[in-house]
């Protein structure tokens, strides 16, 4: 159990979010990241129901989450904070120039290609879900989504991971498409089954749960 | 001049594109980056209008530009080729931790937090502009982008770059920006300035002359 109210790394997350989102929230991407190299983390967690505190403003400019202070740097955006970890520890972000750089090409595929595409049809489909457009707009964006699913389907083969073996490229992946139903994934080979992989491992199962046992209300030992 | 058929440092783009896509196609982020440090570069063009070809795919596994090859590594996606150039070159991407890391943060804001919402309201509102859907959901989008230019206009403030000096996060984040009219970057203090001024960088202007120099039945010394 890596949450330790005393330890240097901090993680700001949030205390409340809608309900859809829970288990969602980007700083799960941080936490499994620090669960995969079994580093201990603190927790600052802001309140996303609520107005935007100034606090919140100076620490994250979008007024989202996840933000990362270890003492020596704070930085924010998911894609940086990974980045930054995935240099101290071979785990998340190989070495070896080619690898490294192969597994950051993929990184920023899943945070500027796919994720993109995942989060506008999860606006159309679900946040604007009761307005007379998004019905017909959801077509074409799943179309769009689809699009995208195939190439990645097509790069990925019978690769395990993006990068060959297991990176931060792949925590941002697997994140990425879990917003998706499994209806959307299993049109496209080897998707859903890559998908599985990565919520298999047991420290994306601790980051999950963890970040659920953190939401105000929620129950002590509730199942995420 | 950094086109050079001989250079070792190879940049693969498009030749041919919808006349909207011209001069935005963005490869043009590369070719800035390597003009601010003067770095000549061949290119390697695909045609964005035929049929994906296989080497394509090969290359970039979303049929997309642009990828860098420098004699040593191959990488796509442009945040990943911008961080790879950004290490070789202090001009770039500064050299001390705290200046590193907040212009990394930055750099993936724009791909990820501006990036996403920008061109969500323009496959809404250009690609999508024929549906009958999208006269309705544009308001929603701009609502959305708007938000966004709120929060970065607060967070740019006073300073002329993002991370306080030039980067290679204002690259994206100037290519990305300008993708909107100036009526809806007027609308947020300092947006169209900082927009303004990083276009008015001669690497700037090299990269998109030089761009727009390749592009099939481009008239030879034709003003970009």
């Amino acid at each position: 159990m890596p949450i330790d109210p005393d330890a240097t790394t901090e993680v700001v997350g949030f205390c409340n979010v809608p309900d859809f989102a829970k288990g969602h929230v980007r700083d799960l991407r941080v936490r499994w990241a620090l669960e995969e190299i079994g580093r201990s983390y603190r927790t600052t967690l802001f309140d996303a129901l609520a107005k935007r505190t100034p606090e919140h403003a100076a620490r994250q400019p979008f007024g989202q989450v996840p933000v990362l202070n270890d003492g020596k740097i704070e930085l924010f955006e998911t894609g940086a904070i990974l980045l930054y970890l995935g240099e101290q520890d071979e785990r998340l972000l190989p070495r070896a120039a080619d690898a490294r750089w192969n597994a950051t090409s993929w990184l920023i595929a899943a945070l500027n290609s796919v994720e993109p595409a995942v989060m506008q049809y999860v606006w159309i489909s679900l946040f604007n879900a009761n307005k007379d457009w998004a019905k017909d707009a959801k077509p074409d964006a799943l179309g769009f989504v689809g699009q995208r699913l195939k190439r990645l389907s097509d790069a990925l083969g019978d690769k395990d991971w993006l990068a060959g073996r297991f990176s931060i490229a792949d925590i941002v992946m697997v994140t990425v498409l879990r917003n998706l139903s499994e209806e959307v994934l299993g049109q496209h080979a080897g998707i859903a089954e890559y998908v599985a992989r990565g919520m298999k491992r047991p420290a994306f199962q601790r980051a999950l749960a963890d970040q659920m046992s953190q939401f105000v209300g929620q129950k002590e030992g509730a199942d995420a």
